[in-house]
């Protein structure tokens, strides 16, 4: 009768089964024993938690079975829930019996270290450990947060082309390919699409994947990444800051809130994580950001970029991320709004994490000028031809609008504390590195 | 201190402020007047309304400005929301000013009807019209929808990568790029990282793009398409085709609850959409199918694949959509269960969509048995070394696990009732077409 009535379940629902008896799926991770117990250390993809099996329960059979399980091999148990106070999952299950499912030998990652080109060879097998498995579930935490911000405040996804005629930002770091008879680069951002979008849909946003064949190795750096790129129509600057802060801010609270074990594996300090979601995030120009930098000692002069040195030390300045209002015309893309009173400066704002992770997010508002935009393309050196949809836009009933985008590795790399950003995403693309 | 309070809206939130004056920005699509009156059709991206000028109300200068506005000229206008109940919308706006943003010469996209050929060219202003409009917010939906599904489900979103170094089908109709000195390609499915995500995560899905380089000009093809592609530990076939049947169902429900106004600009028959919502779907075996079309007069043979007329037989015999299960082996990718007591069948389901739509979805349980998998890719002609981290997965805990894919403009084109894949995609990449 108790057969019939045995219900498999995922460790993930172990607190609602507690002295219950139960069948899992699981993968072994770890193991000790003495005598008369072991400790079988569990996983199932869902969660992590301990197994006890006692001899003078289960029998010699079963008992010796448990003892010899590899890392790694899978198999289905059968045991009763208990309350475990000891662990951080607060549960864990006594085996009364084990079916082996599919054996192991030789796992290559071991509970010591190895080094980091050996986890990424196998990046396959490296997604089943406890660090992994916990930068992961915030990333897909993430990615449910941002569908629900966006379907919330009426926005439309619409899908840019990854294969397209030309490049935004200008014709190097591109990767090419052949479309049948004519010439093809992978996208390095959807946002002209989306601006298309927004004239049709109001607010629209993108969320895909993007290419930057750059020959740098940075910890900053992906050659694939993701991105969302919201467009707004009939909406300046200022407001686009607003929707950019309290769509950052609804993040980090999703990832505090649904995301605290994985949190607690990566120490990551959620008190820190806290003073993210307070709104507003402040404000500076980047004429008071060079002068902030100059009294800091740091030289920088008007004109220049941000390297990670500067932006880490205007970060610092605060508690929260801060936006670095309107860059220098001449260091920033041809289509953003040139500001109403000055010639050298455009309509923009690098959005910058603490901790020196630098700009996660770049925004502007667009030119929305047809004369003016024609001949900016120009003075980039690109193609008008090649942006005749895009003057389109500002032909029939152009209007203020206004866009950013969000790198998703980059502010993963932020709120899980990471060093590197190859590790919050599931199979990296790096110089060099296309395998698995 | 009217104006103070004067708050600006979008057309879809009209309803709430019904005899409130208000501000809206909008496009113009259409207008027609006589002496006294003059109704201009709206547009503000949210949705489609009518603004109504009354000559004795906005005097001569407005009332003569609105009777000369362009088709796609923007501009601010203020008004008070009256209900319409002649018009499907159910409101319009009594104008009492306008404000022109973006004037607009000579729109390309006229009332009357232009060729496909033409629209696709001007795909970026044709989004604006009403029907692509329907057809994207619906896609949205789907993508909303698909996203809650997965996530109350308890998957995790495992993102695959694009740029890979080899091909799960083979390697023809791939698309081929340098990355840096090593040969890459554009995914066709992400299937087999999926693979790695489930054993690490139980329940994962990936939703991205994917590319065919086919020379095919069919209304079912699309060089780039997006796909849905969920697989699932320790589940057999029979409880992945119960996944997919809801997830179907679920869809349908979503677009039936959410989009009525998109379904009733398409025209479609929201009775026949409600079928679709009932499960489980029937199963069939494709020996019973083979035996169905034989009867029906179509001539096919055990080991034929279907093509259209069979699929849309088929589907013809049914009032929901059908699983075809068990195909030849022969017909099928190499990583297919075998069944477990016929050499020529695997264990895998096509689900056809009714009238005459064809395959939505393509799914199998996977082989799980190292040897058998490495015999089937070398019997493939394919390279042992490309898939050596795949074969890890069966050498390290190997499980049972299924998966499908649902191909989200092909779904979209059925839910829709539309004649041609091109359109539920924002900006559809087909043969010798990657512009705009
Ligand atoms: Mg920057
Ligand atoms: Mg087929």
């Amino acid at each position: 009768m108790e057969e019939l009535l045995l219900e498999t379940i995922n460790i993930i629902d172990a607190p609602k089964h507690v002295n219950e008896t139960v069948k899992i799926g699981v993968w072994l991770t770890d193991k000790r024993s003495s005598g008369k117990i072991a400790f079988l250390q569990l996983r199932d993809g869902t969660a992590f938690f301990q197994g006890v099996v006692l001899k003078n329960i289960v029998g010699e059979d079963v008992f010796d079975e448990a003892k010899h399980l590899r890392q790694e091999s899978s198999f289905w148990i059968t045991g009763e829930i208990h309350e475990d106070t000891r662990s951080k999952f607060g549960y864990e299950i006594q085996v009364q019996s084990i079916e082996l499912i599919g054996t192991s030998e030789e796992y290559p990652i071991t509970p010591k270290d190895h080094g980091i080109d050996f986890l990424l060879d196998h990046r396959h097998l490296w997604l089943r450990s406890s660090r992994p498995h916990a930068i992961l579930t915030i990333r897909n935490e993430v990615i449910r947060a941002t569908y629900e911000f966006f379907n919330k405040e009426g926005f439309t996804k619409i899908d840019a082309p990854i294969l397209t005629g030309n490049a935004p930002e200008g014709t190097t770091d591109l990767f090419h390919t052949e479309y049948f008879d004519h010439d093809a680069y992978l996208s390095q951002s959807g946002q002209l699409y989306e601006e298309a979008g927004a004239l049709a849909f109001n607010k629209v946003f993108s969320f895909g994947p993007t290419f930057r064949a750059e020959k740098s190795k940075t910890r900053r750096h992906l050659i694939e990444f993701w991105m969302i790129e919201p467009e707004m129509a009939f909406m300046h600057q200022e407001e686009s800051l607003e929707v950019q802060e309290n769509y950052v801010a609804f993040l980090v609270q999703n990832v505090i809130d649904h995301c605290a074990s994985s949190l607690e594996i990566l120490n990551r300090d959620v008190e820190l994580l806290k003073k993210y979601t307070k709104t507003p995030y402040p404000r500076i120009s980047y004429d008071e950001a060079i002068e902030m930098l100059n009294k800091g000692g740091i030289p920088a002069k008007w004109g220049d970029d941000f390297g990670s040195p500067e932006e880490t030390y205007l970060a610092d300045q605060f508690e929260q991320p801060v936006f670095i209002l309107n860059y220098p015309k001449a260091i920033k893309p041809f289509y953003m709004k040139p500001h109403p009173t000055r010639d050298d400066v455009v309509i923009c704002a690098d959005l910058l994490a603490p901790e020196g992770y630098g700009e996660i997010i770049g925004g502007s508002e667009r030119a929305v000028d047809y004369d003016y935009l024609l001949q900016q393309i120009k003075s980039a050196g690109l193609n008008p031809a090649d942006y005749e949809w895009y003057l389109d836009l500002r032909k029939y009933g152009s209007v203020p609008h206004s866009g950013f985008g969000l790198g998703l590795e980059r502010f993963l790399t932020w709120v899980t504390g990471e060093d590197h950003v190859r590790e919050t995403i599931p199979f990296p693309r790096l110089l060099n590195r296309i395998y698995p």
